[in-house]
């Protein structure tokens, strides 16, 4: 398995069947691409998991609708960035659901197997979303004038991708894209992807997106289970200040290419296999989110282990990566053992403090143990040394075994800089 | 019910049967103050409230056996600042004992009714706790010497009040002292307090503590159940980083004055009037943390109204109070709805967007409704003249109102600084 991020050349577009498009509808005063859409040449099975939010964005219930047991066929996805559809009331709903039939009409247009121009193709086989500032109504108009220049500009390559993934950013400094390439049960499959988000983001912008398309031939129940754990395992330990957007989104397009083994449902051969390139590639995304998180200079990732259930190995990772102290510690290259270890010791997880040990690294060979059986280590001048190269570099390793069963679970976050700061607070209307 | 908080002049040693001292013991490298001893002429009632922390310092755990149901007898505390005794293991859980032991011993010299100065009060009489530095053995030289020292020096009255105080912060700025006169059943009672706390500090450095004496006559058991109740309400609704310590330590000391009602248990005449005044002194101490937190610019009120349930209120007051986003933008004086409904909307309270609304004001005169109903509110040029003048004082009050119910929670916390980055991460070792 190969999995090429950042300067992946190829990505949503990579997988046979699908085109993209991003274009500048005028929604974003700066001018900038804002607007994209990602299209299949035919219906195909698709799944999403949205923001855990009990406020939802209108564009999340519509999504959901769009998607509930028994549906899951969609053939285009439309998103803008710049005005985020949240705290939009009923006028979001409404326009959640036209800019599905905009993008239903222009589909029966520009993709075969479509006799008659003015049957359009049903809103609910077609999903969007929306990211940016919030509490301000869409602007419709150029919303719908942007998914025709759009559609007229459907692609595949690498310069649809880029141009799909720069159409969907807000204050994201980096696109974000990925490609990962497996045999699965005898057969190739490609995914790609590629999503935004940096923080819930000044001026009240919020989101985070991801979009991934496969020639893998999943059915929407399998296609749907699988997302729901590589979300689990992925975006869900992810973050960069704890606060969940309501309008957090991730989809997926599964267009047969004919070759593979049908993935019928969790039983079918390649479901597992399947199951693992999708967490790869939603790995490799987050971690271009947490990279690109707001004032960020150094992604945390943290692997907590031993843990006597999953429950557990979650709550202890989330309380590191959230903790400010530790976030602080990490951008001042601190190998603060105190700062992990308590925050262990308030996440709610099972724990012994005479069982309790933490190791910090860099992510290439072993890590440095620093704290345990509930003290601190003692060094030896050349594990200080191997510490502050480990602090100082684009990522620090904290591996916590808890040593109360067998669970794990890895959570990526990013530092706390003034940066940070600065970007959230100095902000004004 | 009078509060004289900051400038109180008088506090632990306010109520009658109470003296206390602080004094330089060697600890603290800087020399300040760091050991402190406050002391009932005869033993009294006493309960206490401690971290949640699943790794709790040996010092809490002495606490906790010398105060578990069916004890609650008491003469003494001893605090020491510098080292806290926290990942300090089995040695760290002898120091702890024989801190109790030294001050038993001391205490049978300088209070009255011990006949015999080699009989020394038993260690279960008496109580203790460390902040500061963690993962370093107490310097138990310096503490025995230091017990000495302070016990030489008691006294009575604002001095001592000080001095008590001041031994035992860290990096605190400010010392917190609290004092509150009220009539319970017919006769007057005080409640004095001291209390330290900033954030879990640089480097290492840990804990809230805080020591309340009281002349109502409270035993053991309604006592312990007055201060569960106070600190859910006040300490444990304060929040500068979220980060728990293994230390954090709430004591209550209760010495008859004799023209009070007896309050025996929890239906007693005067009870409820009780856990009034152990409330709000708990609160005025727990807002002069916040107000001292680490960086901290202004202090952010969050009024949860409303909720189906209690704890609803609580899940989402604690969401607000601690959402860097919602704490940078009150550092910015951005009044930022979408922030605060935002974490509500994370917060896994029961919400509803269409009852929810947000509010903000300076905690004097009506504030200014911003959201309502899952949109922004059209604001005056008055309204927002107003917001302004809110967003720019030393305290935020953010009313969220859930309209799911009667429950309400109040969260005390501060703004997000640089000063809070610098603090926290240009520590080197």
């Amino acid at each position: 398995m190969k999995t090429k991020n950042l300067a992946s050349s190829q990505s949503i577009t990579a997988a046979a069947g699908f085109r993209a498009a991003g274009v500048t509808c005028g929604i974003k005063p700066s001018g900038q691409p804002d607007l994209a859409v990602i299209v299949a040449d035919r219906p195909c099975w698709a799944a999403g998991v949205f923001t855990q939010s009990t406020t939802p964005s209108p564009s999340v219930l519509v999504c959901k609708e769009h998607l509930r047991p028994g549906r899951g066929i969609c053939q285009g996805i439309v998103i803008n960035s710049g005005i985020s559809n949240a705290a939009t009331g009923d006028q979001g709903r409404c326009d959640a659901v036209r800019m599905c039939e905009v993008l239903g009409a222009e589909v029966v247009k520009h993709c075969e197997g479509y006799s008659d121009p003015d049957d359009p193709l049903e809103a609910k086989h077609l999903l969007c979303a929306s990211t940016g500032l919030i509490g301000h109504p869409l602007p419709m108009e150029k919303i719908e004038r942007g998914i025709s220049k759009a559609m007229s500009k459907l692609a595949r390559g690498p310069e649809a991708d880029a141009a799909a993934a720069r159409a969907i950013m807000t204050t994201d400094l980096r696109p974000k894209q990925a490609l990962v390439r497996a045999n699965i049960g005898g057969g190739r499959v490609t995914l790609g992807g590629i999503a935004k988000g940096s923080g819930m983001i000044a001026p009240n912008m919020a989101t985070m997106l991801a979009f991934i398309t496969t020639d893998a031939d999943v059915r929407p129940r399998p296609l749907r289970k699988a997302l729901q754990r590589a979300v689990r395992e992925t975006f869900n330990r992810t973050s960069v200040d704890q606060h969940t957007s309501p309008s957090d989104t991730v989809l997926v397009l599964s267009y047969p290419a004919g070759k593979q083994p049908q993935i019928m449902d969790e039983q079918s051969e390649g479901f597992a296999a399947f199951q693992d390139v999708l967490t790869k590639i939603c790995g490799d995304l987050s971690y271009q989110i947490v990279a690109d998180g707001e004032g960020a200079t150094r992604v945390m990732r943290v692997q907590v282990r031993g843990a006597a259930t999953e429950k557990d190995a979650d709550k202890a990772g989330r309380a590191v990566v959230n903790s400010p102290l530790v976030k602080a510690a990490v951008h001042g290259g601190d190998p603060n053992w105190g700062r992990i270890s308590t925050a262990v010791g308030y996440s709610e997880a099972k724990v012994s403090d005479a069982k309790l040990s933490v190791a910090i690294g860099s992510g290439k060979g072993k890590p440095v143990r620093v704290y345990e059986a509930g003290t601190p280590c003692k060094l030896t001048k050349a594990m200080e040394a191997k510490l502050a190269v480990a602090m100082s570099g684009a990522e620090v390793t904290i591996v916590v075994e808890l040593g109360m069963g067998e669970a794990e679970a890895e959570w990526l976050g990013c530092d706390l800089s003034k940066e940070y700061v600065t970007i959230n607070a100095d902000y004004t209307t």
